[in-house]
């Protein structure tokens, strides 16, 4: 398998169900549109619609026929970078290599960009449930990781023990941060996909998890020693700012062990998949590239 | 009919189903939680869900079976109040009477206290959905009413022309604005209660739409000659803002005149429903009392 150019057709579809869904969308006011468009189709690697896919594709079923979640999944993933970036909140300038949402639309319309596309997202989910109960189930699954007990959670952890020295704050707390604030909205999709098979739910979180956290830790690397062009956001932002860290917490040779368990936890459960007959070569594939990745 | 007692006897209810939710809740971080409980149990008059729970009587059904569907509007109507108080947005320092969310919790938490109850609002809808096709066409409602063809919508167009000159803006503008902003979530508790009965869906909307825009109409008219110890907000700050109001508009005789218009057309859709055997007594009373509030 060629994984560079089977991601790029998942990338590549991802992008026209989001460029379509924006078509859609309509808002009364330009300003809206724009903010949203302008956060929405900024491009990245649109890592949790190509898990859905992917997901979907191992389970044997036709991933082309699902625009809604891929897109109800990035509208959520981006309103949470939006609001993140906020100077109430992280206080970024910059994302994806260009000015964040409301260095460009101003605070209110970013914070409303988001709030639009929180919205939107379960307004697609909602008309979406309509096809069927699996697609309840797999709007229950996003809700649920999104909400107070996933993303939300995660993001207020964050906000509270940032700042506070080691040994206040530790292991725990990190945990509790990456799990929520990362781990648990990359599930989603793998979930989400188990949802519509109608089995393998529970694989398909332990994957999710595992995939988070290693996504999570190699983040923390890059931000230690990545290319700030290549990875288009400010390095060494969050150990400046006192930001719980894997390599804060561990150094720099600690995180890469851990990120190579979390890669080992991945590939543990892909046998476990592989052995029911289901096709893991992508999958396997993808997570020797989040251990490996320089953006 | 005892208005007063009934309208009690539906905002205790509401009362009940808020607490009995926030409980429910457990927020991972405490001061989630507090953010939360402090902004959905501040009080208020609850007229949401009032009117979903009036509406279900009116229609002979039993209300006090829905104690999703409530939760799920305050959680969206209190929400846009945190995300609306922000110093980026209206920049209010009170509501009803305490000090706004961000004032005690911060910025940051107030955003994300506003994130958490719009997601949980889906959470507790999608939930419910599974009892039903009649839920999941109720959640479908407050999904539009509430993103970017509803409430955010109206938000963002009431920034866009707030202080900008009378003349460049107007009739249609304030319209616009009042329509998505207040009315579309003050008639989604009763499309949603015709949902669940599985008919007058239009009916509702058009009694909530009308009603809504005189609840707008008196508060502007509040907002001019109020008592501020009463109406529990910062008096006289809309006009002095420069955003466009019914007063501002069409004097404060015509804004009463538009009121009068405006319970008109909502007692005009009661007669329409009257004739098909429905109770309509406590919602022309509560016309009465919207459009004779002092608060």
């Amino acid at each position: 398998m060629n994984y560079q150019k089977k991601y790029e057709e998942y990338r590549i579809f991802a992008e026209e169900v989001l460029r379509s869904a924006l078509e859609d969308m309509h808002c009364h006011t330009e300003i809206l549109q724009e903010s949203i468009g302008y956060s929405l189709t900024a491009g990245g690697k649109r890592i949790r619609p190509v898990l859905f896919f992917a997901m979907l594709e191992a389970f044997g079923m036709d991933y082309r026929k699902e625009r809604a979640i891929p897109v109800a999944i990035e509208c959520i993933h981006t309103y949470s970078l939006i609001h993140d970036d906020l100077p109430a909140m992280d206080d970024d300038d910059f994302r994806r290599g260009k000015p964040s949402n409301h260095k460009v639309f101003g605070e209110a319309h970013a914070i409303l960009a988001g709030d639009g596309l929180l919205s939107y997202a379960f307004e697609l989910l909602i008309k979406e449930s309509f096809r069927g109960k699996q697609y309840l189930t797999a709007a229950q699954t996003l809700a649920v990781a999104a909400g107070v007990h996933g993303m939300v959670a995660g993001q207020s952890a964050d906000l509270l023990y940032s700042g506070r020295p080691l040994g206040e704050v530790g292991e725990a707390e990190l945990l509790l941060i990456r799990s929520h604030k990362t781990a648990e909205l990359l599930a989603a999709p793998l979930v989400m996909a188990a949802n519509l098979a109608g089995r393998w739910e529970t694989e398909a979180r332990d994957f999710g998890m595992a995939l988070g956290h290693l996504f999570q830790t190699t983040d923390d690397i890059l931000d230690e020693i990545g290319d700030a062009a290549k990875v288009g956001k400010t390095l060494g932002k969050d150990r400046a700012e006192g930001k719980l860290t894997c390599v804060g917490l561990y150094g720099l040779d600690g995180a890469k062990r851990l990120a190579d368990r979390y890669a080992a936890s991945c590939n543990e459960v892909l046998d476990r998949l592989s052995g029911q007959n289901i096709e893991t070569e992508f999958l396997r594939l993808l997570v020797e590239g989040v251990r490996n990745r320089k953006q």
